[in-house]
C-alpha cells in the first residue's frame, strides 16, 4: 500500500472517489450506451430494448447489523435495493447474480434463511437468480448483488434530463427507514445486557418495516406508464432526498426549489422524531434507505402526476444559477446540502 | 442467526452450498436461457446474440494477501479472472461493474493503483467499466466484479455438452500459479522480521507472474474460431484440473481418462515442486488459479487441435459408468478426485 503519498478517502467521499477513478473512462464497445454515474448502466444489444445493469455491495457492520436484522429480511432487502436501481431507470429488473462471502460463524441454515428472503423478493418482482459466487470471509458477511433489467428503447430515464420548469415528484413518504434504524439502535443498546427482554415496538411497526423490509416502487413505474408519463430524470432515494436531488441538479445542470410543507412524512416518523428531539424535515431530507422514487416531469404532465396515487409534487426545477434550495414553511430560502447517509464519510 | 439447527457449511462445501440453495430455482423470464451452475449465465435479448453474465468475489486474506500482492496487480487479476469466465463460455467480455469495500487503512492513491490495474486489463481485452459501488468495510478489502459478455447465438459453450469419445484439451501449462503462491508464502515467512530484505526470485519469474498477473486466454478462443472448432464443453481452470474435469463429467453425464504424461507443466513448476518436495502432477491437477481453458472437442477435430499452438490433448471422454480416472506413466488407473483449492472447505 501507498505509504508515501497518502490522501484520505474521506477528503473526497464515496461519490468523489468514484468520479476521480472513472472520469477518464471512455467506452470502446458500441453496446455501451451509458457507463458509470447513474443508477444503472445502459447497454444495447438490439434495436428494441435497452439492457440496464446495476450493482450494490452490502457489508456487515456498515450496511446492516445482524444483532437486529434477521437474515431472511437481509436477503429480501439486498434484492430489493437492487431492483430499486432498475425501477429508478424506468426499467424492469429481470435477473440477478448474488455473491456472498461468509465467516465461519454462519451455517447452512443461515444461508437458507438469507436465500428464502432473496427468493421471496425475486418472486414478487419476477426476477431470476442466474448466478453467483459463495466464498469465505475472515470476518463479517459481505453481499454483492448485480441486477440486470430492461427498458424499451429510448425509455430509460437518466439523472441528467431534468429541464427548467419541470416538476419534482416523490413517491411514498420519507424519513421512516432512518427512524426505524434509530429505533432499532436505541432498543439494541437498551436491551443489550438483559437477555430475554423483548423491546416494545407497538405503534412503530411502520418504521421497522421501512427499515427492515423496504419495497421497490414497481407500482409507481407501472402507474407512470399507464398514464403515459415519461419522467425527464429519475433516481431512487437511498441516501436522502437532498443528496439525490443535488445529483439530479448537477447532472442535469439545473437548480431546484422544494417546499418544506410539501415533503411527505408519515405520522409515525413525525412522532418518533419528536421523541428523539430531531427535526422531522431534516430526517426526511437526509435519512437514507427509503427507496422511494424521485423524478421530474414536464409541467404539461402536472394534472397526471398531481392525481397519481402515492405521488407528491414537492417542488420544481429552476435555472442552474439559482442553485438548489428548500423553501421553509415561513418562506425562507435555505440552500440544500447533502448530509445524506454516506458510509464513506467519517462521521 | 440460527442457534438451534446448525449444519456447518464445510459438510457440503462451496459447490454443494450453491447447489443446495439454488436447485429449486426455475427461471420465469424468457430471456433467461441458462441460470446458476456454469461459468456464466446465458441471457438472450435478440435473435443473433447471447449475453453472458458472470460474477466473482475476492476477499482479503482468502483470495489475496496484500503483504505481497501490489494493488495494481490485484486490480489486473480481479478483472482477468472475470474475463476468463466469459472466454470459458466461448464468449467475448464487453463490460464490467466493480464493487469495492475498503477499510480506513486504504487511501485514494491505493485505489488509483487498483484502478490502474483494472483499466490496463480492460484496455487489453476491450472491456468497458460501466458501473460500480464503493463503500466502507470494517476490516479488509472486498472486491466484487460482474462481467457481461456476448457470443453469437448458439455458440456459447456450457459445461454440459461433452460426449463419449470427445477429446480433452488444456491450454498453456498447469500448476505454476500454485507454485508462485507457495513461493510468495515461503518468502513472506522468511523475510517477515527482516525489514529491507528483498527476496530473491531469480529463475522463478514465471511462477510469480502466473500467480500475480495471470492472463485470460482470449487467444485460444480466437484460435478455435479461426480453425472453426466449437468445443462441446468448456470451462476455465480456477480450482485445479481435477476439480474442473469432474464438473464437466458430472454436468455432461460422462466419464474421462486423462494421461499423466500429457499434462502440461512448465520446467520452473517442476523445479519448484522438487524444491518443495511435492509431486508435480498433484500440483498440476489440484493447484488453482491457472485460468487456462479446459475443453472437449469432437474426435473429428483431432488434427485441428493437435496442431494448435499452446493447446495440449490430455485425454478423452468415456461413458459415465467408467468414471473419471488418471492413467499414470506406468499405466495404473487412479480415480480422479477434486482436491482443488476451495476456500469454503476447512483446511
Amino acid at each position: 500500500m501507498n505509504e508515501i503519498n497518502r490522501t484520505e478517502i474521506s477528503t473526497i467521499g464515496e461519490f468523489g472517489l468514484i468520479e476521480h477513478l472513472t472520469s477518464d473512462i471512455t467506452p470502446v464497445n458500441q453496446e455501451t450506451k451509458l457507463g458509470v454515474g447513474d443508477d444503472a448502466a445502459i447497454l444495447q444489444f438490439n434495436d428494441d430494448e435497452e439492457v440496464l445493469v446495476s450493482t450494490d455491495m452490502l457489508m456487515e457492520g456498515i450496511h446492516f447489523d445482524l444483532t437486529y436484522v434477521p437474515l431472511k429480511h437481509l436477503g429480501y432487502k439486498s434484492a430489493i435495493v437492487n431492483f430499486s436501481d432498475i425501477y429508478a431507470m424506468n426499467g424492469t429488473p429481470k435477473q440477478i447474480t448474488v455473491s456472498i462471502a461468509l465467516g465461519k460463524r454462519f451455517c447452512i441454515e443461515d444461508m437458507e434463511d438469507f436465500y428464502a428472503g432473496l427468493k421471496l423478493a425475486c418472486e414478487r418482482h419476477n426476477v431470476d437468480i442466474v448466478g453467483g459466487d459463495t466464498t469465505s470471509s475472515l470476518t463479517g458477511l459481505a453481499i454483492s448483488i448485480t441486477v440486470i433489467g430492461t427498458a424499451p428503447k429510448g425509455k430509460s430515464v437518466k439523472r441528467s434530463g431534468a429541464k427548467t420548469t419541470d416538476l419534482i415528484c416523490v413517491s411514498g413518504d420519507l424519513g421512516a427507514a432512518y427512524m426505524g434504524l434509530q429505533l432499532l439502535e436505541r432498543e439494541k443498546i437498551a436491551t443489550m445486557d438483559q437477555e430475554g427482554v423483548q423491546p416494545d415496538f407497538a405503534g412503530k411497526e411502520y418504521l421497522l418495516e421501512r427499515q427492515l423490509k423496504p419495497e421497490a416502487r414497481r407500482d409507481i413505474i407501472e402507474r407512470l406508464r399507464e398514464a403515459n408519463v415519461t419522467p425527464t430524470a429519475m433516481m431512487d432515494i437511498s441516501d436522502g432526498l437532498s443528496s439525490e436531488l443535488l445529483h439530479i441538479c448537477k447532472q442535469s445542470k439545473v437548480g431546484c426549489r422544494i417546499y418544506e410543507d410539501k415533503i411527505p412524512v408519515d405520522y409515525q416518523t413525525a412522532i418518533m422524531a419528536e421523541e428523539l428531539n430531531l427535526n422531522v424535515i431534516t430526517c426526511a431530507l437526509n435519512g437514507g434507505e427509503d427507496y422511494e422514487l424521485l423524478f421530474t416531469v414536464p409541467i404539461a404532465d402536472h394534472e397526471k402526476v398531481a392525481s397519481m396515487k402515492d405521488v407528491r409534487l414537492v417542488g420544481h426545477i429552476v435555472k442552474e444559477e439559482l442553485g438548489a434550495a428548500l423553501i421553509t414553511r415561513d418562506g425562507v430560502e435555505m440552500e440544500l446540502k447533502a448530509q445524506g447517509w454516506n458510509p464513506m464519510k467519517s462521521k
